[in-house]
């Protein structure tokens, strides 16, 4: 196969997105713009990727880095156009022999099969392969002029267009593929003798049928292309991601009581058999094994649900909880970082945070595990069949040891030994008559006002 | 009226849905489609009903013992087709003398309504009545081919069909009726020479007309017959289900803020005057008088809510929570098994779990009932017109006489009696000026790092 | 500018609505129907307002009298029909000269731009300007039989209507403008010569066409003039508002994940840059700065969320919560009437209500704040960079000093001293063994049953 590369424009200031986090930065199914689009190149087989990063934006230099590394960076300053984005790239693809994809930064929904025909084009002999979409209102768009055979003859600019050529509807993505040497040899002879003053990267159509080299267009769909500059945009292609995470899953054989109300992300793993009730958000890094259970009003993230676990109503997961078969995890009840051993229950508004419950423990409802002094962390450890009474304060660091009991209301602050029995709590006093002394009083007082 | 009865076809396995649990015991509406279908049956006068089940789902056998005896049971084994299904219930029917209704026990829109006017084609002198609907997209189902005087000729399925056979809208639901003597005649004559060797209940479409018989149908919207053999369609019954029922409370009188956002059972009862906010899901088992108010994200189940109480926001409302008149549920409050007396508060933060609570008494945030001792469950008792202190546990058996107060963060094991005061308590000591060394070591250690 | 006047027909009892509540006061964006014509016709310029009450609805009068003074209410007694219910504010409106816009109580979709026309039809010289629309189903509104030259000669009811008129698209919509003394003069010339002996406001059409005076007619959208009359359309008039709220937002640069489960209020107000994500609910009396963070299932009510906050998952921000610059409220925590600091976190299973929290100050996981006695309630005011330790009581009035600390499990009765530690609390007690003997002798009970 002919290696393939891949530039990403991601110079643009996306100032309508009226945010101060970067277009590109922003996410789809919990996963930035770019990253999606990075992604995609690189399923599709490209090796190289250069990302076009403009001056304003160090955050998306910074993901490019991280991610690809310094060489896959370069940097347009000033923006002088598209053409002169994808020129930036040129001395990063110094040495690569083969086809180079350009690609926007911000197309969320764009896939493989998208981009695969672009190569196919290539491969046939097209000299230059251009993304098209026909969008339900041509009216911003280029259209894609071709001739009896099918070749782009030029793009020609909607204000510009003929009647004739208004009726096409095929327009241009601003997406295309070309051989390396080529691409950037008609970059260079792009001129900017237009109102903005800038080199599009549309130009090169005209120089390729100046060179009689052959133009042909690949059509995708719509949403494919359609890029996020606004927050409508981007709500609306999340919308579409929804849809078709919801409809996979279904697919595969989870059972969902009102998909239109469980929202996923980019990586979220559910396995055929498991259950999503109404009103589920699951953010990234979330698994979740065959027969478990989430019910309403739960929120996912960074967590791993094993099978045959009851999650929620109103559970909340948060990075590092790691459920256990057939383990509970009950209404208004958070867990970070613990491993909740099997058949364990946690059942009722508790915070578990920082450390482990053994096998078949059970969490008395309202215990917190004080994992905090303000300063670092601690880990609380349950052993395996202990009981925590109701309403306990755990003072992490502490182990209760297995089979133990904690009375309920008690602040637990050394180790329970196995088998025993922990308790921290005064006697209860009783004031005779007190409250119908203090009622009479305040009534007393209420009168008087 | 001739005597009724219905078999209803549960016996597939239903890989489709890709679950544990067999096809036909899913839920719309939070009931089990055999269910459903078993209620639309009696519905329409079924006095005889028999349940065809396979011997891969022994729940769905229990399901249909429990609900309706041993003797409704027909056991079809092994699958030979729809035919061969329908004729295993012969045996259940002996000596019934009547209609006999075939229907699909995985159909769970199905209403009376729909089956009725089979009954009345059968009064009106057609020995076979089937049931036909006009599916939006007719490709995948056999067609009903009628004569001029609208009597059906035969079914077509749709590889055979014809191009004039193609454009018919009606097709052949898979339900019928006939009587009894005269049904299972026609299905002891069923053959299996086809592809698959199997016997086709539509076979004695073909029978009946050869033996002179009259066949008709009736037209059943698309949605009462639709099928739930995957994921994806039981989610659109659902959806279906509960548009229905939004509908019919908005119609009844009963406020919603957002409709879309409630989520009904088949069992739901609401009066007119009661509100429903937004994001709510009520589980089987509920019912709310007028001027209840249920606020967002509220969960209830198996739950009675008196009139002029307020629900919420995210109240769980558990099995046994009977909620008096004006009373209030507040956020993050679960109840379990629990009567809450007329004007009786529990605003926030709180488990009540087995027991009571006097009318106008005041439960203060971060109550617990600790109710179980992890073998047993014990019930709390809180007298009219008491106050429990905020961060209480009451440790049952416990009973807290009517006027008493409870110190905040007491926990209380021992019975109050009437207008008294409970604590248990510890001194407050302050240790001064720890908080300003801890923080300067914590400090040190952190800089020395 | 002519002077303009309105009078609101609000006098309908609204028994559609199937409610206890009048009709006009149900809510559309947390506002009464009438409360948002009355600020639709404010904004349109009527510097004097009439609402016709019924006799019904003491709960209407006093609305308008609270809001618009005595002098606003006409009563219309016994209901003679539209045109009396106008007629009723005769007296209110003596001395007046100028325009006085007639419109429905009940329309909460209405918006000046709506208004603005019929004004200027009466500038440009028509003594009676009605509002049209053009109803998808025209099946129960009068028709709008116009001229070659577009002035209204007649309103025709449907059922009275001829083959030609009932093709007629335009309405009436029960809504115009006239100048007092001559809307007025036709009102006393109505007569109730009908079906049902009513005095209909449609009649002036006729009268001014009898007096050859023009009658013009401007045209609405349909979801201006429709009215809320049952719980369904109510419903639906919340729908398109709720859209219109989420397009206003997002133009705004407001971001949403999911702007299909956002729902606002009348009066929200929400900064370009802030987040909002899944099932979120903001009812009246909220302002969110930019950079702040709704996570998922929040619940806002009179609050102010301040730049950098982050609020939730879960979280409950009641009337009087103002939450400082980069403060976190998280899940399953409530706040009421506090000021929270820049910088302090509540982040797990809290209450807080009544008071202050200081910046930077921590508040653990469990905390109440018990504000209540039964009758009176007290503030609690946790000093700058205090750190509350988990599961604690803090009995108000109390005030925690700057830098303090408390201990975890404490119930805090007495003021702390800034930078002291603060602790209540007893020696925690073993039992060795216990548990493994109370289990012993549990399980040697459940065998014997």
């Amino acid at each position: 196969m002919t290696p393939r590369a891949a530039v990403i424009m991601a110079a643009g200031q996306g100032t309508r997105m009226k945010s101060p986090v970067p277009k590109v930065l922003h996410k789809v199914g919990g996963r930035t713009l770019l990253d999606r689009v990075i992604d995609t190149v690189e399923r599709v087989g490209c090796d190289r990727i250069v990302v076009v990063v403009g001056t304003h934006s160090p955050a998306v230099r910074e993901l490019v880095v991280k991610r690809l590394g310094e060489q896959a960076v370069a940097v347009q300053d000033p923006p002088l156009g598209t053409g002169h984005a994808v020129l930036a790239a040129k001395e990063a693809l110094a040495g690569f022999e083969g086809d180079v994809l350009v690609v926007n930064g911000d197309c969320p929904l764009l896939e493989p099969h998208d981009l695969d025909p672009l190569f196919k084009l290539r491969e046939e002999g097209a000299p230059l392969a251009l993304l098209g979409f026909e969008p339900a209102d041509t009216l911003l768009y280029g259209r894609l002029i071709r001739g009896a055979d099918g070749h782009v003859l030029r793009i020609v600019e909607p204000k510009e267009a003929t009647p004739d050529e208004q009726m096409v509807r095929a327009c241009y993505a601003g997406m295309l593929c070309a051989e390396r040497a080529q691409l950037f040899s008609w970059l260079e002879r792009l001129t900017n003798d237009n109102a903005k003053g800038e080199y599009y990267l549309t130009g090169i159509v005209g120089l390729a049928n100046a060179d009689e080299m052959i133009v042909r267009a690949s059509i995708a769909p719509e949403s494919a292309v359609m890029g996020a500059d606004t927050p409508m945009q981007l709500s609306q292609a999340e919308a579409i991601f929804q849809q078709r995470r919801r409809a996979h899953f279904l697919a595969e054989g989870v059972q969902m009581l009102a998909p239109e109300t469980a929202y996923f992300s980019w990586d979220t793993e559910i396995a055929a058999g498991a259950v999503i009730e109404q009103f589920v958000v699951i953010a990234p890094g979330v698994s979740i094994e065959t027969g478990a259970v989430i019910r309403a009003f739960s929120h996912l993230e960074g967590a791993r649900v094993a099978s045959g676990a009851l999650i929620g109503p109103y559970a909340r997961l948060r990075p590092g909880a790691d459920i256990g078969e057939e383990a509970h995890i009950g209404n208004f009840v958070e867990v970070k970082k613990v491993k909740v051993g099997p058949g364990a229950k946690a059942n009722h508004l508790t915070y578990l945070g920082d450390g482990t419950v053994g096998a078949k423990a059970n969490i008395g409802a309202g215990t917190i595990f004080c994992n905090y002094d303000g300063f670092d962390k601690y880990d609380t450890h349950v052993g395996e069949g202990a009981f925590i009474g109701s309403n306990s304060a755990l003072v992490a660091p502490v182990t209760v040891g297995p089979g133990a009991y904690t009375g309920s209301g008690s602040v637990i602050t050394r180790d329970v030994a196995p088998d025993a029995l922990a308790l921290e709590r005064s006697t209860q006093v009783e004031k005779e008559g007190w409250a119908a002394r203090f009622r009479a009083a305040k009534l007393a007082k209420k009168a008087k006002k």
